[in-house]
């Protein structure tokens, strides 16, 4: 977008498995208003009027209509060419959802969809520790694990814009576990909000909280271990081993600087940090081992999906 | 290099682990010389003083002293930042090597250094396969097992330049196999030409070439499965069932339209790339199968690598 062009505002919509996070935000990065509701609305038609009433009432409520340049959405297994979700298996609806053409035509604004984890990384990269990083990748883990990789100062997109699908590799330390893609031993069946919850069930985990209660969720987890409780922390120390190991092959794609750590299941922090650092060295090759910085977002996980989101509008072109 | 500055011609120089191929190449891509000998010379020196030589008397031949605008050369392990080739694994010397220091010093002209697979990777979308495509792999089946990454258009670089070493990918088919680099299980301990003959070894080959004879190579397994030999064809068999099952992991990081099959080892052609095929979309995620062109490189080997290399000075700039 040519500077002269540059809007005043424009609108970040992350779509997640759980939740679904919203904001306006200025050309300074400044959020204005934001607001979530829960994803797992009764169907696609419900949530998309759902989420145009409330930007519609922000926007009269700020005196910004006319006054937004575009709408950045992000979520999983978005077809950037197509503007359709494809076939994704974190999200309560069937697909191929239109959800471009169907946002276009409520909001009557510019949409352009991106991955929701391209949208993380580019959060990172214009307000977050990536600033200044030419090779890095950003790992989100929340419901499904998902990665922007950056790579020689470009955001890595793909033919149909599905790179970055770091959650979908499949390891031998997770064989045993089956995916929602239908596959066995994804990197997501041990390393996302969902994964944690299922080695605390198999840890036999003694707290107070039961791991089978369907309330219970990796939250409840990293509170368990920050108060001590070994099992948890025996779960933490699992899933950065796994992750290591992950990160360890991941390197030899794109020989980052820096993989950043984002999304709900890294705020465990430390927990899950040292244990992955320490499997990252000991498993990467020669050339990368002790030589990546692996670090967690310094974003506001809300915040950053939001600033992501509506920076897609400045990158992406339709 | 601005087009006003594109010189009459370059020299590509391929530094395998096996053999040292070169070439001085015209703006159009015509090869006007090429030649080659084994790298296994008994230390760098000899390397560089042989290949010097050649070099200098092929340019005097041809009258092309003071005409040479740079020289390409494609190496493992090779830093572009720092010039030097670190560490690596598959070559006779010790690293690391200041290649392009030495022979800038030796040759009075500008050298700049890239992966040998990347190499591969320029040489296919200049002349080769990969024509007008923005997204695709080229990996390099030779004495190890390399990768040049083309995404959105862009050649995969990384911090160091060490970006698609996806040879050392580390999979559980591989597990009892312990690569140079000291790991266990990388995709090159069965997809490089040495990993085809310890495939064959292990298969208990009974054609009358004994894989335990040093000279046995994996062109006599080729060779042996062209002719209808049984366990020379389980060989690729299994050999592209592994590799189908790393590709489809490839394909969740950069989306890639297109796989190429690059190198000796892709000589096999339809015994190793059927297999191969079948694997990749049983295993690929379902964004992927089905949907990724796999093929083996329509270029002469020799010629590609030397290609690419001379190609080198006008994409990297030092």
């Amino acid at each position: 977008m040519p500077e002269n062009l540059i809007p005043s505002y424009t609108i970040g919509i992350d779509l997640g498995g759980t939740n679904t996070e919203f904001g306006i935000v200025d050309s300074q990065g400044n959020i204005l208003f934001k607001d979530r509701f829960p994803t797992a609305t009764p169907d696609f038609e419900s949530w998309s009027d759902l989420l145009s009433e409330k930007l519609s009432n922000a926007m009269e409520g700020f005196g910004l209509k006319g006054k937004i340049a575009g709408i950045g959405i992000g979520a999983p297994c978005a077809n950037t060419t197509t503007g359709c979700i494809e076939a994704a298996t974190d999200l309560p609806w069937p697909s191929p959802i239109p959800l471009v053409e169907i946002l276009e035509n409520k909001l009557g604004l510019p949409v352009v969809i991106g991955n929701d984890a391209n949208a993380a990384a580019i959060g990172e990269m214009i307000y977050g520790s990536a600033r200044e990083l030419q090779n890095f990748i950003v790992l989100t883990l929340g419901t499904g694990v998902g990665a922007g990789i950056v790579c020689d100062g470009h955001l890595l997109n793909g033919r149909n814009g599905f790179a970055g699908e770091l959650g979908h590799i499949t390891f031998d330390f997770a064989a045993d576990r089956k995916c929602g893609c239908g596959r066995y031993g994804c990197l997501q069946t041990v390393a996302s909000a969902k994964g944690i919850v299922e080695t605390t069930r198999r840890f036999d985990f003694k707290n107070p909280a039961d791991p089978d209660n369907p309330d219970f969720t990796a939250k409840d987890v990293t509170l368990a271990a920050v108060h001590g409780d070994e099992t948890a922390k025996r779960v933490f120390d699992f899933t950065g081993d796994c992750l290591g190991k992950a990160l360890a092959q991941y390197a030899a794609f794109t020989d980052p600087e820096a993989i950043i750590l984002f999304g709900g299941v890294a705020n465990a922090r430390n927990l899950l940090l040292n244990p992955t650092i320490k499997s990252f060295n000991e498993n990467a090759l020669h050339l990368y081992a002790g030589k990546v910085s692996i670090n967690i977002s310094t974003l506001n996980g809300a915040d950053a999906a939001i600033l992501g989101t509506a920076a897609l509008p400045y990158i992406i072109t339709k």
